[in-house]
């Protein structure tokens, strides 16, 4: 009998097929050849990209340079933005509608100079070395009082939409909350006013008391698959200490987390054959103080399957893995 | 300038990408060898399904045979069902979550006889058919206490999702009204509220007026290109009159409709080279009565993209081709 499970945040429903279950064998991973040409992520090739935002490099080196090879992680703006910088909101109606000027920043952050490293493959202190960019980052857009919100996410391989080979991680500052945020913001403070506790610090006890969809843990993070997950293998990371806002994490707890991302990266990748994924910081959106009710997080998806006219129309999602069987095959491969 | 629009019925914000507009030529579309082997979906193939539940056959032939060759549309339900259609729902908690068995149901539709017709490609006498079929499962399944919602939608192509070649429909009845159907309900009603009218009739006759995102009109329908599509060609059906409910149309709208949808198709069809796409019937749940805030409708949803971490995480979409110029291409080649 399949199972119908309620995600108890935003109250979406999904369709887990328990009887015909899809073990990782079942989601053969089609194979990219790699790209032709010049990368222009690449060291040498920085004159190709918009001038740098933030870099790291050698402490020693030459630091008043910008735009030169050394570099471990750059970040700049993308060179074909989805919203632009410059510009004034101008809201305004059209009759029944409502539209305002495409004003954002939308930035690139490559993650590694090295081109045939993906992110499951850096080492902590590199992983350590992109959270601690994702928060300079937020510091510094959050004084650009146009924005309400930045999403920092991932696209890995080209089924999950990202356009260059090399590995990055992007940013889109955005004027308006969206919508995905707005509803888990209020889903989770519908759960406080009636609890009085936070959503996500319950189901971190109850996880971890239970342990069938754990899939690792380290003093600051757990690794878990959550209990109606939209998609097979989706894997979130939680800290176990309550904090509304990812870019309020200690320097200690960003070394936990590279910790916790590197292993359910590798995991993933083991266990997947390099699977193409997205992953996405879920944190709260600039006007909100630290509250008791939302608990930052992030959320990664393997692009296994597609998404059809059912799931478009429904929101609801046809899962064929149970989560408590992808975290028992996720828990027993090696990192 | 990228423009950010509203939907004004669920409030998701799009951003429409009207720099670098992408027109019919730059999406192409992956060409899918045809498979190999019987399709269980043949006539003489009817042993290869569960018996079916309703076929349109001539009325001079054996009426009294079922599963037999002689169908023009046959319906049975889906051999691997995502949903069991025996069982009670045991509703219960585990702990933060809730869970239900899995049960409804799901069915499939097969649109014609001919393998190698689609959709797009019927008459409009078929496609009424196929709308009346649709009208009544709807009906029979109502009568069912357990499901409150039943969900009509087309996958065509492997990649918008359709795992048989043959042209069919599905439907899945369930016992809970889906996520994205209540948003459209209560974004209806929050209109509703406010103005004392429809929000889809104000659309209808604001698009009628303005022209610039219409593609078709008959007496009793409208084809138009929405203000805020989350995807290029996305294209929506609405009636003109307000009613809440799909099955509550009469003999002769059904026939607007079939000539509406498939105008609509055959032009998508021709401007992007038979791409994959969904199309889903929008309509009111099972314990909604004709209401003034609710408007039933069809949106096709062409499969052009992909859907990547910024529109998983944020809900906003990227949008490459402005609805307009759809409009004005769609208008402008034949059917």
């Amino acid at each position: 009998m399949p199972e119908l499970r309620k995600d108890p945040i935003v109250g979406r429903w999904v369709i887990i097929a328990t009887d015909r279950s899809r073990r990782p064998i079942d989601f053969p991973v089609e194979r990219e050849p790699p790209r032709a040409g010049i990368c222009p992520f690449c060291p040498g090739q920085e004159s190709k990209t918009p001038p740098e935002l933030l870099a790291h490099r050698p402490p020693d080196g030459p630091a008043a340079r910008r735009d030169v090879p050394g570099w471990s992680l750059r970040a700049f703006p993308n060179k074909f933005p989805a919203l632009m910088i410059e510009g004034n909101l101008d809201r305004a109606g059209e009759g029944v509608y409502d539209r305002m000027n495409g004003i954002g920043a939308h930035e690139v952050i490559v993650e590694t100079p090295d081109h045939n490293k993906s992110f499951a493959q850096l080492s902590e202190p590199e992983i350590e070395g992109v959270l601690s960019a994702y928060c300079d980052r937020l510091h510094d857009l959050k004084l650009d009082r146009r924005f309400k919100y930045v999403m920092i996410f991932k696209n890995h391989g080209s089924l999950a939409g990202a356009s260059m080979e090399h590995a990055h991680s992007q940013l889109i500052a955005l004027p308006v909350v969206p919508k995905n945020v707005s509803e888990e913001m209020e889903g989770a403070l519908a759960y406080y006013r009636y609890k009085e506790r936070c959503v996500f610090c319950d189901i971190v006890r109850q996880e971890v008391r239970e342990r069938t969809r754990m899939v690792y843990e380290n003093h600051d993070f757990i690794v878990l698959e959550p209990y109606a997950p939209k998609f097979p293998f989706e894997t979130w990371v939680l800290p176990r200490r309550h904090r509304s806002a990812f870019e309020d994490c200690t320097k200690g707890e960003f070394a936990g987390l590279a910790n916790a991302m590197r292993v359910a990266l590798r995991k993933l990748h083991r266990a997947l054959d390099n699977p193409p994924y997205n992953f996405i910081l879920h944190t709260s959106p600039f006007d909100h103080r630290e509250n008791p009710h939302y608990h930052w997080h992030i959320e990664i998806m393997p692009t296994l399957g597609k998404v059809a006219g059912f799931e478009w129309g429904s929101g609801f999602y046809i899962n064929p893995t149970p989560p408590e069987e992808a975290a028992k095959f996720l828990r027993e491969i090696g990192d």
